[in-house]
């Protein structure tokens, strides 16, 4: 055996034997679990290679100075595990085993960091109600049943249900029945059931306006469907262009271009899903945040049978929650219940239970109110500095929700590119499109929701730098 | 319909329908409950055979004079559950017995109520510690970044994965790197995302053991995947029989009947799956509750690049956690990512923080240190009173997990139909076979996790009397 082996000489014990020359490291305690770890370790590293042969237990035993069955034990044990060969008449020897893995392909390139990041998507999480969310988390503990913490209905618990039927019924006008409402994962799982229905159903394709989520594309991909561009423009998707077995909409607040569904589009797309049995979804992801006056109700108010509404804490609370809601049209609650069970069977419990004591004690609609104020503001203010300071940028869209787009004058990746430069993150247009080509509207899109406070002027003082030339 | 099929015709509620002629037994009140336990206690006594079509939840309504929604709840509960199969276009039919899943005893809330529930697969929900879980949320909470409550990295909260990376380790013998290691959301959302990684691989099937849960060999096919039986005997799963592009073991404890797979097993999965390049995924649902020795350690740490480890919070904490983690071969890390990215993105941030601190803090390994002393008594007492009064019961598999496999003389069905006559859920073993015949071995499997600590003296001694006879 050679010196540098021995990591530790000082409390390494040495067994030599006929079968194999051990260093081991044993702590003074010398316990069987010791033993198994420290053979373990020695495999692990390639020190002890497949083939050898170890000592008889009772000459091993000896050598460290421990009794006989502590080390029959522990060659058990890794004989159990694989470890080891126990061969009638040949010994102990160390098995046949992979060669030791590499380590991790941990080098992922790291996000460059920005100074601010202005890209839209994400509230503002240094406001999240931690102490609110916690008062409600203990009592939602007290006074959980049992049962709650088991398995149960995959459409959720019956609590969450009922609350938010009654807030979706008054904050958003759904014709929302607990009973048909089904919580999930956040809204990409929403989607990703929904897709599988669609696919199971035999559809093909499912059409989304034509800027969105390339993320929300992805899912439909997924699922086994091709996403189908439908055309917007400043009446929000152009519904007469609606196609195949599924459809995705932003009616209150199209995702990024900012304009709600005009109300003749709003009833032809409740026509084409009548005419063609078409899923038709309503993604509702930001659907608190009109400032200007009372939000459009929900599209789904006009035909329940018809439109599956989708709901999000994401904007309203903080995406890390992963809690959204579905409310289904009748023939959709066995479909969904059933793929539901077989990706996740339920959404986590105990946070369905937080957040059903959230609503219902008052703190959700408190913290709406209070995020609400403070994005308009943030809003506000955004407009008015660059009208000032930007005049030839045009502000698009209503008066709601966490993002402006705005119209520039000239390419706007150019300018995407010169504020990350700067040190401040945007978003064009562009990267939200289907299928960008040059003709692409040129426009930026900002989110006011993810600085913090401190950062906020500066944030837009440097926006105002990259837009105003 | 035949008057003999009516057990009582005084209260029974007659529907005939186009698709199938019903006789439910519905109380007075006519609730979605009443009609649940009425198409339940229907199917299960075989009145209605596999592959009857059930009249539109329209027509059902209109028959039995209550709201259609009642029925369709009650469907939806029933398809959740397995007992019926929803078709497009050709309605609701009664599923194929055989493939009935198993669902945790929790999961059937609406279910006839048992006296006494020894159904397997849900640990004592009772004991979740509900004190400790709030302290470690109220430090979670304080403690967590703000980025927490944003969107990252798919494979979830770093914080966790470190911490359970030294856990598994530590506690299983699993070669974890917290790089490659990703939190799902429970082990069905696992199961989910890898037979979708199969599929996507170009496999066509998934090889499972002959016996397990219903459930897992539907998440399978609703993957797109065939589940393929594989024998399972004294020594566990018969590795030679191993086919297809993947496969689903459970070494440490076989579910249900108990056994540890054999060394040799072991060495031989590791060998298939370095022949074949197949995806090998080691379900360790119990690995913390051995009770006779130090448990079997993790197959994974023979061959990590070959193996999937699969873990959960579901028995030894709750499921409705809803929160399980996987350790991946390194080429299996990305594919992995963009499946979990696109089905909801990553698992709920605040609860991964929770267990994570509840994990450093001890308060994990306290819990399960005394979960397994209040296991370990419940299978001694049930095994010595058994050894007693139901002689004629052989006791199989290892002293390990959360329910004991009886062999019982004669027909194990007619068993658990008699205990369920007298108010005790049981299951029989011919549930959990992928496709059970006359000739499947009979016996029964007794789940000792659920009942509340003052229900179970009660529990045991009605278990006796119905397999003492």
């Amino acid at each position: 055996m050679e010196d540098s082996r021995a990591t530790s000489p000082s409390d390494g014990a040495r067994a030599e034997a006929a079968g194999a020359d051990l260093h081991l490291e044993l702590s003074a305690t010398r316990g069987r679990n010791d033993l198994v770890q420290a053979l373990h370790e020695s495999i692990r590293t390639g020190r002890l290679v497949a083939g050898t042969r170890l000592p008889s237990s009772r000459s091993l035993a000896k050598d460290l100075g421990i009794a006989r069955n502590t080390v029959a034990d522990a060659y058990g044990q890794l004989v159990a595990e694989g470890w080891l060969t126990a061969r009638q008449g040949s010994g102990t020897v160390v098995a046949n085993r992979a060669a030791v893995p590499t380590t991790p392909a941990a080098a992922r390139p790291l996000e460059k960091t920005y100074r601010y990041d202005l890209r839209p998507g994400t509230p503002d999480v240094a406001t999240f109600p931690r102490t609110e969310w916690l008062a409600a988390t203990r009592k939602a503990l007290t006074m959980a049943p049992n049962e709650a913490f088991g398995l149960g209905d995959p459409r959720g618990r019956p609590e969450l249900r009922q609350v938010l039927a009654d807030y979706l019924a008054r904050a958003r006008g759904v014709r929302a029945d607990p009973e048909r409402i089904l919580i999930c994962s956040g809204y990409v799982q929403a989607l990703s059931l929904l897709g599988e229905i669609v696919k199971t159903l035999g559809g093909t394709t499912m059409a989304v306006e034509e800027f969105g989520y390339g993320l929300h594309r992805d899912v439909i991909r997924a699922r086994g469907l091709s996403p189908v561009a439908v055309p917007v423009d400043s009446l929000g998707a152009c519904t007469s262009e609606l196609t195949g077995e599924g459809v995705l909409l932003t009616p209150a607040h199209q995702m990024p271009t900012g304009v709600p569904l005009a109300p003749e589009r709003r009833t032809a797309a409740i026509e084409w899903a009548r005419e063609t049995g078409g899923v038709l979804i309503e993604d509702d992801y930001d659907g608190e945040f009109r400032y200007d006056r009372q939000a459009v109700g929900a599209l789904q108010a006009l035909d329940p049978e018809r439109v599956v509404y989708t709901g999000t804490a994401s904007k309203s609370l903080a995406p890390g929650l992963r809690l959204a809601w579905m409310v289904l049209p009748e023939h959709l609650v066995e479909p969904v219940v059933a793929a539901k069970r077989t990706s996740d069977y339920q959404t986590a419990t105990i946070e369905q239970l937080v957040l059903a004591e959230f609503i219902a004690s008052g703190h959700y609609d408190r913290h709406v109110r209070r995020s609400r104020l403070h994005y308009r503001r943030r809003r506000d203010r955004l407009v008015e500095l660059l009208s000032v300071r930007a005049p030839n940028v045009q502000v698009a869209g209503i008066s709601a929700g966490l993002h402006v787009l705005l119209d520039v004058p000239g390419d706007a990746e150019d300018m995407v590119a010169r504020a990350a430069r700067q040190g401040l993150a945007l978003a064009s247009l562009t990267t939200y499109h289907f299928n960008p080509t040059p003709a692409t509207r040129q426009a930026v899109i900002v989110g006011y929701g993810t600085p913090p406070d401190h950062a906020y002027p500066g944030a837009l003082d440097l926006l105002c730098q990259v837009l105003g030339v």
